[in-house]
């Protein structure tokens, strides 16, 4: 089974992830692929070389070029694990690509949805390097999401997780879908 | 304030409609002015005939054409109320029309949510002239919404109640959001 975690900037997507792991699932992390060809390819990472080498992934490996370098890793993990979770998917063009590549395996899709205002908040706290500052770098960060068409994604989830609450209400949604989730692939292995 | 209802096919969106109705709170369909506008031209209602009404909307008055008629409608309402319900709205354009229309109006997002299976079940059920009979034209018709940008809605909402659960926990969730949502209002009328 491949799960992938989509959601805005700034939603909660980590925490699924780490709940994931901290139950042995292991995970492949889309951004993570940029940011490591970013620092092969001996380029500082800044939000701009990362940029650059998105861009020129898809001119080497085409559309998709980083859900691409994923199936290899996945395709590493399935050997050792019944669940891989993917994370950071931002098209139902890059969930085709999983679907083409692992046409045996079961595909759910996870969301997590924070209203706008309170993912400005949490980012502005969080601060990485490419987090934004100001309302305006929020909403163009967004948008930039947005074209590569992860609203899609979000709207086609088989299970979404609102975090709009308390840390520890969110925190225990995630348990339970994860749970659930895991009970479900035991049940069809 | 104008309250944006959004979501996929077959949801839950005209619960919530109906629930702000119930209070008192006017409300304009996207869907409702095509499917008229397809009845004054003289058309029958097939599902044929509503697309190419929209199309030639589209021709006549650009694009956001059925959101422009909208706002004739809301302007009419927003006299008598001091919210009114805009329902089936499908892109993020569609929003900004509103936007710019209403520029001292607040303007509130609710999406629903409901995975893809029980969409496609709920709508089988339904059996609109317009709704699916087989997966495939579940897909298709999904397809369609997501084309129109209807994912970068949901992504951007300030509300998202998912209804994936019994219908009284849904009723209960519709009921709740709409009293927070009201009660917002009067607070700042």
């Amino acid at each position: 089974m491949i799960v992938i975690i989509t959601g805005m900037p700034g939603s909660g997507k980590s925490k699924i992830v780490k709940e994931f792991e901290r139950r042995g699932v292991p995970s492949v992390s889309l951004g993570d692929i940029v940011r490591e060809e970013t620092v092969k390819r001996g380029l500082e990472l800044t939000k701009e070389n990362v940029a650059k080498v998105s861009i020129r992934l898809r001119q080497e490996l085409g559309q998709n070029a980083v859900a691409k370098l994923a199936v290899v890793r996945i395709r590493e993990l399935l050997e050792g694990s019944n669940v891989v979770v993917v994370d950071g998917v931002r098209s139902l063009d890059e969930v085709g690509t999983f679907r083409s590549a692992f046409p045996g395996e079961e595909i759910v899709i996870i969301a997590v949805h924070t209203p706008p205002r309170q993912r400005f908040e949490r980012l502005r706290k969080r601060g990485r390097h490419d987090d934004p500052k100001t309302w305006e770098e929020f909403e163009e960060r967004d948008w930039k999401e947005l074209k590569f068409g992860i609203g899609n994604v979000i709207a086609m989830a088989d299970y979404m997780l609102v975090n709009d609450g308390s840390k520890e209400e969110y925190e225990k949604k995630v348990r339970e879908t994860v749970e659930l989730i895991l009970a479900s692939s035991r049940g069809r292995a």
